[in-house]
């Protein structure tokens, strides 16, 4: 069965500014969509901001395989309810990208714990991205390095915990670096950072921007059923205890008492 | 000079409940307090929930090196404002220990970016903690393993993200294990978890348990000044790059504007 | 197409030992391609210690997608050159699986880096393996936890460096832990350490163990084509630079010259 | 007291290349040694590849709280023996500093289990090291980041593990980048790959890069005693077990016995 994806787009610039709109006519999120459609192994829908819930209901999620996050001008017009959602999904195995300025999304900095913060500059300078784990599943296909001739730069240091994996580099002609490709585990979700993608430049529409963004589909897929009740703390009475143990001491908890969270 | 930590203490089992207060009259932010202190290198205060600002002004903070967080009844109690706070001096290079049921406090979840749940079990069992990481510092001058004879039990899956390093596990007389000590760096702060500290039981006035405390807090302890503006992501001005570039292509930002957030 | 998988048994103690035997008439290694086999998804053939080139003559481990790993009596035996030529292919994309008593295994050794002992007793007593990991494509059908009536004790510290992931810790009736299953990447190699599996024991005809070896295969699968020259350091000459650049100062090598290796 | 370190220097380029005596008259150990012994912190004294066990010898070993280690040219003249006597060093507690071409010697293969390879260029061009751990301890009191003028290139894919901890990434003027700082652990010892040091520049009389293997040398250093028997794995018999067991079923090995390695 094909993976189902969802991908989020904030969908305000596309709106608002007619160079973004020029180069993304049906929006960033159609796009990539499309691009992950164009492998048989994906099927991808979209979701926006403006629709109700974000298009991001509780049953849709359920139905997620892997999510997909750009987001830049408005991430604080995301609800905190929503977020939340977005995060129990992943801990319950759903994978989720983030693009780009999804560094400062609620959901990115959600999971990881961390500022997310990073040095930029708009400058429409050359990124060369350079793979620093040979054919780990996300590289699949790609060259040893790829260029894309204009970008907007990031720059270390970029504040989040160290990753489990770094699949990419990058390379500005102005001087800088960054980790831009980042692999971790969040409860079953896997969960990849991808840096590419200014709104003004075509970088959706490049070859090799597309296939790193199928291959992250592809390993983010977790294939068990989404874990149930995944925030819950069970308490194990003493009579079902896996070895027979006689309770001793004092307590403070009565039998069946919920703990405190 | 010495390490300046302060142990917060949630300070509600103590006056509430007749078995903790006999074991720890002063509470037990106090008696780990006085274990620290009996090491020349470590001056150590204490900060409760009830006191304005929960003993955590910025001030204090920003003179402290190493935090030392115990909670349980009362997690959701503690003001998302200090959270959000003790969270960016964690970023900024300060050191943060969490204790038992501290694995549900806001600010523990809040710098995991996952559960942090598990189950649990309070018979008094036997908890039995293994060395999994040889001569790391927190476990110097630890035998390979000690026991205490009554805990609550904590079982896995623990909740949390995949650790930098295992430094203990426990083997429970009930069946169960834990990870029961994990290290973690979120920003310039390193992170500590430390599973034993049940209330009703003596757990803080064991010499292994102390000196694990101890050890844990040389080991977060940074010496280099706090990073200022920790969530801070500048604009770096084509003008003033390392390498001589030339601005090409469309731009959303104006010079000099602020990124979103 | 099914992964092709090599099971690599030593194949020692079945010829020497009765109860060995009787437990495993086909030796270890069949059972365990036996219980790959029963996936539609997998190929598995064996290799033993006492073939020519131990069974992994270059063009087989060219073809071999994952080679599983039990070793006991013998490690000393299996041929360095072997060795090298195992570590080569697992740093170039095939997947390893190490089982039990191969924690000491050449192989294991050399891409751990590390020494990989532990304490360990022969006493049939009862382990249970926790999942550490919910949800890890390792443990995908797998319940939270599960029971070998009779094994031999693994205790920690167990001598290897952190893993990428914990998946199992086990739990031994003699008072003893065990981080039972991690990960790890060499170059595009994935490796899994099991620990189960002592000789005198049913461990490799029991349904959960089987399923964790299957799994296990699936996830060190890698769908790229093998690296080539994975230990080679190219010279970039200047002149081939991906930016202009032109030479300046001293320099040791010839234009043309070879590395120091 | 003060932390005893060992530089250990090839000394190779040295005796046969006037460039690199003209830059370092002293050796390049030398030089190093000079500059950890500018920290009152640090007491350093040096060893080479010529002298008697390459300088060192047991004794000297267990008396080493860190070494650093530059080679290059020849790395195949270390001899086995002492390899291996230093991977225990390090397994039991000493930390290790490799220096630059140091990623192809003998003992940082051995302990990383990996390729360690790269690309390279030798071209004296511009290398510019970000800080991508802010505060990390290793890069306490230097900038966000530092330039060398003239250093030979090293690119990805840097063939390592993924380290513990990513502590400063270069950016190269010929349009590559690199891994340039990276932490691990392996078994009680620390271990820091730096990347700068080509022997035709002077890049060890840089005050940054001295600065940087100072605060190596103090992050590496661990305080407790040399872990013993670092590679044994002892037997622990049925009738010490820390539960009471009693012994099933069939076993190999007979009482007393050591198990096979």
């Amino acid at each position: 069965m094909a993976i189902r994806t969802v991908v989020w787009g904030e969908n305000v610039h596309e709106q608002k500014n007619k160079v973004v709109a020029g180069i993304y006519p049906k929006g960033m999120h159609t796009c990539i969509a499309d691009a992950l459609n164009s492998d048989p192994g994906i099927t991808a829908t979209t979701a926006t901001l403006q629709e109700p819930e974000h298009g991001l209901p509780v049953a849709r999620l359920a139905e997620t395989d892997v999510l997909v996050w750009w987001g830049h001008a408005a991430h604080g017009d995301v609800k905190d309810q929503i977020v939340e959602r977005v995060a129990e999904a992943v801990w319950s195995g759903m994978g989720l990208i983030v693009l780009h300025s999804g560094h400062f999304s609620k959901i990115f900095k959600r999971l990881m714990g961390a500022p997310c913060n990073l040095t930029w500059r708009e400058a429409g300078e050359r990124e060369r991205l350079w793979v620093t784990s040979r054919h780990h599943p996300i590289a699949q296909g790609l060259p040893e390095h790829f260029e894309l001739e204009q970008e907007e730069m990031y720059g270390e240091p970029f504040g989040v915990p160290d990753p489990m994996e770094t699949v990419f580099v990058s390379w500005f002609q102005g001087g800088e670096v960054f980790r831009s490709g980042l692999t971790y585990k969040r409860g079953a979700g896997s969960v990849f950072y991808f840096r590419p993608g200014h709104e003004t430049y075509p970088t959706y529409h490049d070859a090799n921007v597309q296939l790193v963004i199928r291959n992250a589909v592809k390993w983010a897929y977790n294939a068990s059923p989404r874990v149930q009740n995944v925030t819950s703390a069970p308490n194990v009475p003493v009579e079902v205890a896996l070895e027979p143990i006689v309770e001793r001491g004092p307590r403070l908890h009565h039998a069946g008492e919920e703990g405190f969270r």
